[in-house]
């Protein structure tokens, strides 16, 4: 099978591990250059291996007569080096992309020829206090100062408050060259996977990412509480970005979502990254699975980077003593659905990533559940280390997406569907989102909220209308969703207008039509609906007809027996 | 963590370097004991191998003094040799296990102690004709000649048709310890994978083997056409029967479901197996993962074991020539959702286990959509072989479960309800089950069936009456499901008794009514329901909408708007 090529990695930590995973699966021989213990060598046992460092010219020449392909796991390797070997040797991805990339300044200037929304920046050239002054003048404060170069989790990042903040900021990256960031305000950041093949740009979904301490905390897959649409347009984003550069394999993007749901792109990785880490479960192929099929030209079926499950990654962070983290690890063995990835890196440093965890289940609601109790202990690890000051990174838990709408066609219908309303919420838990839009007085609104409620994630829609009752039917007309229609009697007709203008709709639109003014019987045959989908919902669907049938039996039935009917009459 | 013990491993085949897979992960180190470049050695670093058989005493020796606790990837090791060690080290499962079930007979004696049900069987002692012709006698032909050890993937089995076949049976076992076994005629194979913990007896659930040549080639995880219940009968059966034995990790149990639905087991082994393999892709905890945790008394969340989505899994096997089988695995690279397992043996001999390939999807009919290509592979690879006279082993797909019913009070109701069921089955490609049910005619099939609908897989119910029609309603009073009332016109009142029947419904017990004869409504309610849940089917409720929008707006509309009202109504 494809002629057995053999691959190069610069550098053999837990990136290049992971990657050394996917290659054994596959038989594929990995030759790793770092130094003699690292990670990456402890599960790949042969005599191909490179000792020494990435940084080495001689090292990279040794491991570049051993490899057909060279791919690095890390941005910050001696892109000389690896220029002067290139005629000898296939480099994924180009030694200019991983050239362009490293150094951060260069890497936005190339971004923004492409039309990349970006944050404002602007070089600095002299590293001066009175150059900086001016250029927070331009873009204000707060104001993030960044080196160009060896600049990842955190390191050469300085926050600039005010203007009275230059001199420690220009202290604290002295002798780097340097340039600033006007701040973004941003809801969430998000990441995007995308891999680069010979003649294809594929991108896995758009995830979320929590930073803490500038290091990924945690990573929510697919996003919370994002569009479908956002969904897209991020991952479209991250596309057009790696398009941008030259060489195959797979790149971490990541962005902000600001306030106004616009994107900005925040910055690209040459490589694998922590955000994708998610994908060894969360997906049918890893990210390290398709960078080997990218750089080695073998297929990638677009299906296979599909989420499976919603998915969360959470890093394990090296404590204040070096087997702290180990708490983490040995917690997680107790956490249902929980994937422990631990790195062998030997004793840990504060800070350093140490390991990672993924817990996946049926809804990201049930995952978070799930991973909680991990959270609290990783953050009580945080809290004994003395090098960090700040409270823990909370990320708040995803918006329970409502699944019923309940509409009316006016306030009027609103006492008639409280009862299924307190039905629903009360005893099914489900949540519904309510609102008022009229067939005849807001046709333009009511059409696009029946169109878009499907996209949003809403499975049935309830709507209530009386007399000429055309809000169920319209409603049924712009949507593919079920639409129950509750007739509502009005004050002639007795309802039979509302119930023959709902239910008697022509062959082609159909709409689940109950009785009148039976808001608690719309709601059951909602609950029925996601209960044929959902066992928790159906069991309770189960419970309430149990219920009834208890007090109509036992409560009623029992009282009536032993009363006699003329007493239970006077009673009653 | 769990104070770095050590693992060794008699074997380090396939099995072993999936379990050194589980072990990096939690940066475990395990021993393997065999030769120098075996699997499992080639992906797990260190100076704590072991070369040698397990089978050498001194070779078993040596590993013990270097682990913490002694595992076996393989029945047929030396249990003297274990025996001998069992004071110094930890040997999981005990070394009586393993020897009582690496002896197949002895294995069904001493289960039979426990009450498993298993096929006839009788112990030969003579293994002369006349012996095997009595015990033929008594148990019937065909039947299966075994031998009693060192039996496995169909070596060491004979099956003996008729009186005449006894002479050929006897030469090719011969010199083997013997039993025969009565033919178990059975509609499919099932296992259960089976995790002893040090208090707990945990199991995966209950998938469906295809074997071929004697040798496993399908896993379909969980079992097809197989009801809940079996599943759980199996799962039950398979605990029972690891029960019988002492130690902790990972058991396989391989079970016969006869045509009664009655289960035999068939063999057990005690280690991981080829039928729990769907489970690195297909739950949280591999077997990989759950042997490692159970024989170092790890914490095993049970929720870890459900299948997270439909699996299946294919075997590898060698063909004609040494690399013959890399065409599966190439194959495999372009299959949706597929995840290769290649064991790194170097070269194949035909029927040599070599790799696997595991596909998961949101259906099983999804995932044998995707996995049919990579068969026809396989079996062509099969057919190149001179060692193969027979056909491939052809499993047949899973039934489509129908996820509606239809149900009409009376056959008189069939006309009206046959514009709904073309459209369920021509354009919606949903097949569905009718039947005709009374609620005044047949009130406890009508209750049984309303009941035991939602277990089958029904998501939705169609209910066709007319008259007093209480059909709807009724079985909307047995079912957690949504009901859908079609309201059939009588020969008086115009379906309005029909309808308000249906649809006037005591507030508890809904049923979405459409209008009266609208079985098209009914079907494209039923449609949106399941499309609610189900992409691929709200696309095609999309598509319907859109063919009745261009009939109506660009066919007709066109035609009116050329030919004017008067010439198209003499057209009509």
């Amino acid at each position: 099978m494809w002629n057995s090529p053999k691959v190069g990695i610069l550098g053999g930590g837990q990136l290049g591990r992971m990657l050394v995973e996917s290659a054994n699966r596959l038989n594929i021989q990995v030759n790793i250059l770092d130094a003699e213990s690292a990670p990456a060598k402890q599960i790949s046992s042969h005599d191909g291996h490179v000792t020494g460092s990435f940084k080495e010219r001689e090292a990279v020449q040794e491991l570049a007569k051993k490899c057909d392909v060279i791919t690095a796991e890390i941005e910050h390797v001696d892109t000389y080096a690896l220029e002067e070997v290139a005629s000898q040797v296939q480099i994924e991805p180009s030694w200019q992309a991983i050239r362009t990339i490293q150094n951060k300044f260069n890497q936005k200037e190339h971004l923004a020829k492409y039309g990349i929304p970006m944050a404002q920046h602007r070089e600095l050239v002299e590293n001066t206090a009175e150059e900086l002054a001016k250029v927070g003048g331009q873009l204000g404060y707060p104001l993030m100062l960044k080196s160009k170069t060896m600049a990842y989790d955190g390191r050469g990042n300085y926050r600039i408050n005010s203007k009275d903040d230059i001199p420690d900021a220009l202290e604290f990256l002295k002798g780097r060259p340097l340039y600033a960031e006007k701040w973004a305000y941003f809801q969430k950041e998000l990441a995007v996977m995308v891999v680069k093949t010979k003649d294809d740009i594929l991108s896995y979904p758009t995830v979320e990412t929590v930073q803490e301490d500038s290091v990924c905390k945690l990573v929510y897959a697919p996003a919370r509480n994002v569009s479908d649409a956002i969904n897209q347009k991020a991952q479209e984003l991250a596309r057009k970005a790696v398009a941008a550069f030259d060489g195959k394999g797979v790149f971490g993007v990541e962005m902000f979502l600001l306030e106004d749901n616009s994107l900005l792109l925040c910055e690209i990785a040459s490589r694998i990254h922590n955000s994708g880490h998610y994908t060894i479960e969360g997906c049918a192929l890893s990210q390290f699975d398709t960078h080997l099929r990218a750089i080695l030209d073998l297929p990638i079926p677009p299906e296979s980077l599909k989420i499976r499950q919603p998915s969360i990654m959470l890093n394990i962070i090296g404590g204040a003593a070096p087997d702290t983290h180990l708490k983490a690890a040995e917690a997680a063995l107790s956490i249902p659905n929980a994937s422990i990835h631990l790195y062998s890196k030997g004793a840990a440093k504060p800070g350093r990533k140490m390991g990672h965890v993924t817990v996946t289940a049926a809804t990201m609601h049930e995952a978070e559940a799930y991973i909680q109790p991990l959270i609290d202990v990783v953050d009580e690890i945080r809290s004994q280390r003395s090098d960090v000051k700040t409270q823990p990174q909370k990320s708040g838990p995803s918006k329970p997406v409502p699944s019923v709408a309940v509409i009316m066609g006016s306030d009027s219908d609103l006492k008639t569907l409280v009862p299924g309303l307190k039905l629903l919420r009360d005893f099914f838990g489900i949540e519904p989102e309510v609102d008022i839009t009229s067939a005849h007085r807001t046709p333009t609104y009511m059409a696009e909220y029946s169109a878009k409620a499907a996209a949003r994630g809403i499975k049935v829609i309830i709507a209530a209308a009386g007399g000429a009752a055309h809000l169920p039917g319209m409603a049924a007309a712009h949507t593919a969703l079920p639409v129950i229609g509750v007739p509502v009697k009005g004050s002639s007709l007795d309802g039979v207008d509302s119930l023959y203008s709902i239910v008697q709709m022509p062959r082609g639109v159909p709409v689940a039509t109950v009785g009148i003014n039976n808001s608690i019987n719309a709601a059951l045959l909602a609950a029925r609906i996601l209960g044929a989908f959902d066992p928790a919902i159906q069991s309770k669907v189960e419970a309430y007809a149990e219920n009834a049938r208890a007090e109509n039996m036992e409560l009623k039935g029992t009282k009536m027996r032993e009363l006699g009917w003329e007493r239970y009459f006077n009673q009653m």
